[in-house]
C-alpha cells in the first residue's frame, strides 16, 4: 500500500499535510480534498502486472487488488469490488459494469469500505451521513463491521431496502420529510455537539479513493485499454470524479496510455442540476427545484462536487444527459427482457442515455462504451413492483 | 472444458450415454442423473494450478474458472460465481461464503447459468420450473439472456423480489395457492402438452454441475484444503449434493487430499423433512405437513433428492439441524449488527445452526467451518421489513 504524501484541494490546490486527525475539507475554501501519494513504487508495467497475483489472499481480493494505489490501512472488507464486466448480447461494443454484485448491492460499498477503514484507523467512534438511500445502507454495514456508531439521515420515501439495512445493521436511522439536502443540513447542524464525523459525499477524501477503483478496474478488465466513453449515473458524482482521478494516476504510473474516455454524466430529468449547468455553460449547479424521480440515487438537487463533475466531463469531451423516468423504465425493461439483467433505476439511466446518444449521433455504434449499473435492481423491490404494476404502491 | 463421457443414475447406477437430446432423469428409476466426464486432462496439481490464470477473460471468470471440470458449452453468463469467502470478525475459524454476490442475488445463479447454457446447446426453446422463489428469478434471468421462453410456478406468498424478477425478465409467472410441491405437480401435468423442458430441481443433471462449483471454490479459497465442516441451508439440497460431488471429483483429480468436511444440512423447524428423516434413521423423507417458515427457500416439504442428501450427510459424519424462525431472526440480527452482513433468512439458518452445534459440543470452536449464506438479504426486503417491525405486513 502507499503512504499518503499530502492532501490537495480540488478547487484551490491548497496542500494539507497528513496528521493524526481524520481529514475533512479544504481549510481555505471548503473544497473536496484529494489524497496524493508517493506512487514511485507502483510505477511501470511490471508493478501493474503484479496486481491480482495474490487472489487467494482474501484481504487483498476485490478492489483491494489495487492496494498499491490506496492508503496504507487494515481493510474493513465485506468483499467489495472486482465486479463483472458483462458484454452486451446485442451491441458488439457495449459493456455493462455490474456494480450490483458489491456488498449491500451497490457501488457505495467501495467508497465506504475505504472511508470506514481509514476512519477506524484515525480512531473515529461515531459517524453521520445524509443519504439518498444506498450510501446510508453501506455506511450502516461497514460501521457495524468496524464497531463504529452510525447515524443515518435519509428522505422518508427512500426504498424500503435502505430502511431495512439501517435497522438490521443497528444504525440510528432518521427519516426526514425532505430531500438529501435537508438531511445534509441536519447533519451539519448537529455534528459538532454530537461528536459525529461527517461522512457526507466529498466532505472527506476517502470515499473518492474507494470509488476510483472502478476506474482502475474497468481499464484492467478491458485489457489495460481505455474505452471510448463511460456512462455514469450521477447523483453526488463521486464515482465519476473517482474514475477521472484514477485515469490521471494510471497515466502517471504508466499503466495505460491513449485517449481518455468521454465521461457521460447521466441524470434523471426530474432532478438534473448538473445537466442544466452543463447546458448553460456554468461552472457550478443551482439547487434543482421540486426534485422527483424513481431513481432515488439521483435525487441530489445540488451535488457538493458539481464543479469537479462539470470540469471532468468537459475535459473529457463528454456530455451530461438527462432522461425521463418513463425512458428509464423502458430501458430497464429492455435490458431485463433481452439481456437478463435487472438494472437499478439509476443503471437504467445509463442504458437510456446510451440509446439517446446513439440516436443523436454523439456516439457511434462502433464506439466502445462502458455503461455503469450502479446497483442491483433487488435494492428497489418496492419501487419496481409499483413501476411494473405488481402492487398499487400502498 | 470436458467432454461428457456418460450420465449415471445417483440411485441405481444405470448408465445413460450422451445423445443429441437433453437428458432428464434415470429411465429406470427416475433418479437424478450425474454427469460423468473423462477428466484425464484435468488430473494433477499442474492442471489445478492453471485455474484462474485467465482472469482477464470475462467468459472464463467467476465459476467458469472451473471449466476443465464442466461440460463443453458456450456459457450463458451473467457473472456468476467466485463469491467472497469472508472471515468472521468474531470467530477465528468461521468463514461466511457470501452467495448473495451472485447475479440475481443468490446461489441459484450457478446452477441455472450451467443448465440454461446446456439447454440452449440442445436447442430447447421453452422451460418450466416450480420454485420456492429464487430459482424462479434465476431461471427468468438466464432464460431471458439465452432467448428461451420461461414458465415459472411459485407459491403466491413468495418474496416480492421474486415476483418483480419474473415480470421484469418477461417470464410467464403463475402464483399458486400452495407450496412448491403443488407447483411441481402443475409443471408435471402440463409439460408434455406445452412442450416445456422440466427444469425442476434434480430432474435434469446440469444444475448440480453449476452448483458443484461452490465445492471447488471453497476448497480453493481455503488454500486447497478442506474445512472441518460445511453448513448448508437445505431446501431442495442441490448445493450440498453438488459440493459432495465436487469433493469426489477433486480427490479423483488429485486436487485435494485429507478428510472431507462434515456436511451439516440446515433446515427451518417449520419445514424440516430431512431433519426428521435423519433423526428417524430413514433413507428418504416424508412430505412435511403444514410447512411454514419465513425462510422461503427452505419451504420444500419433500425434496426430490432427499435420498442423496441423507446419504451424503451420513457418509460425511455430519448431521441435519433444524432451527425455529425466532432463532433464525436472532442470528440474522446478530450477524448484521456485529459482522456488517445482511443474511438471507436461509443464511441465518446456517449461522444459527453453527451456534447450536457449538452449544451441543458436536463441533468445537477450533473446528474450521464454512457457513453458506445462500442469498442476499436484499432479496427479502418485504419479509425482513415485517420481521424487523418496519411495516405491518400489508
Ligand atoms: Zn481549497
Ligand atoms: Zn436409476
Amino acid at each position: 500500500m502507499s503512504l499518503i504524501s499530502h492532501f490537495e484541494c480540488s478547487r484551490c490546490q491548497t496542500v494539507v499535510p497528513p496528521s493524526s486527525e481524520a481529514p475533512t475539507v479544504c481549510p481555505k475554501c471548503a473544497g473536496t480534498l484529494y489524497v496524493r501519494y508517493d506512487l514511485s513504487a507502483a510505477k511501470g508495467i511490471e508493478a501493474r502486472d503484479r496486481i491480482g497475483t495474490t487472489v487467494q489472499d482474501r484481504q487483498w481480493s476485490g478492489m483491494w487488488r489495487y492496494r498499491d494505489v490506496l492508503p496504507t490501512v487494515e481493510p474493513v472488507t465485506l468483499g467489495e469490488g472486482w465486479t463483472p464486466m458483462l458484454p452486451s448480447r446485442r451491441y458488439a461494443n457495449v459493456f455493462l459494469k455490474e456494480e450490483g454484485a458489491n456488498p449491500t448491492g451497490t457501488f457505495k460499498a467501495r467508497g465506504l469500505a475505504m472511508a470506514i477503514s481509514m476512519l477506524r484507523s484515525y480512531g473515529i467512534k461515531k459517524v453521520a451521513v445524509p443519504s439518498a438511500g444506498n450510501a446510508g445502507g453501506a455506511v450502516a454495514a461497514y460501521a457495524a463491521a468496524a464497531g463504529i456508531e452510525a447515524h443515518i439521515f435519509m428522505p422518508k420515501d427512500v426504498p424500503l431496502a435502505n430502511q431495512v439495512e439501517c435497522v438490521a445493521y443497528g444504525a440510528h436511522m432518521t427519516l426526514v420529510d425532505g430531500l438529501i439536502s435537508d438531511c445534509a443540513r441536519i447533519v451539519g447542524e448537529r455534528k459538532a455537539s454530537e461528536g459525529w464525523f461527517d461522512l457526507s459525499t466529498l466532505k472527506e477524501p476517502f470515499r473518492v479513493e474507494g470509488k476510483k477503483t472502478m476506474g482502475y478496474e474497468l481499464v484492467e478488465q478491458l485489457g489495460w485499454e481505455y474505452p471510448d466513453a463511460v456512462f455514469y449515473p450521477t447523483g453526488g458524482g463521486v464515482g465519476l470524479i473517482g474514475m477521472w482521478k484514477a485515469f490521471e494516476e494510471m497515466e502517471e504510473l504508466g499503466w495505460v496510455t491513449g485517449k481518455r474516455p468521454k465521461m457521460i454524466a447521466v441524470q434523471a430529468a426530474g432532478c438534473a442540476p448538473v445537466a442544466k449547468a452543463y447546458d448553460e455553460g456554468a461552472d457550478v449547479s443551482v439547487m434543482f427545484q421540486n426534485a422527483a424521480t424513481f431513481a432515488s440515487g439521483l435525487r441530489v438537487p445540488k451535488p457538493y462536487g458539481d464543479y469537479i463533475i462539470l470540469d471532468d466531463v468537459r475535459k473529457s469531451g463528454g456530455t451530461v444527459v438527462a432522461r425521463t423516468d418513463e425512458e428509464l423504465l423502458v430501458s430497464l425493461r429492455d435490458w431485463a427482457e433481452h439481456e437478463g439483467i435487472l438494472l437499478s433505476p439509476e443503471g437504467a439511466a445509463s442504458t437510456a442515455a446510451y440509446d439517446h446518444l446513439i440516436g443523436t449521433g454523439f456516439l457511434k455504434p462502433s464506439d466502445r462504451v462502458v455503461l455503469f449499473n450502479t446497483g442491483s435492481g433487488n435494492k428497489y423491490t418496492d419501487v419496481l413492483a409499483q413501476a411494473l404494476g405488481l402492487t398499487n404502491g400502498d
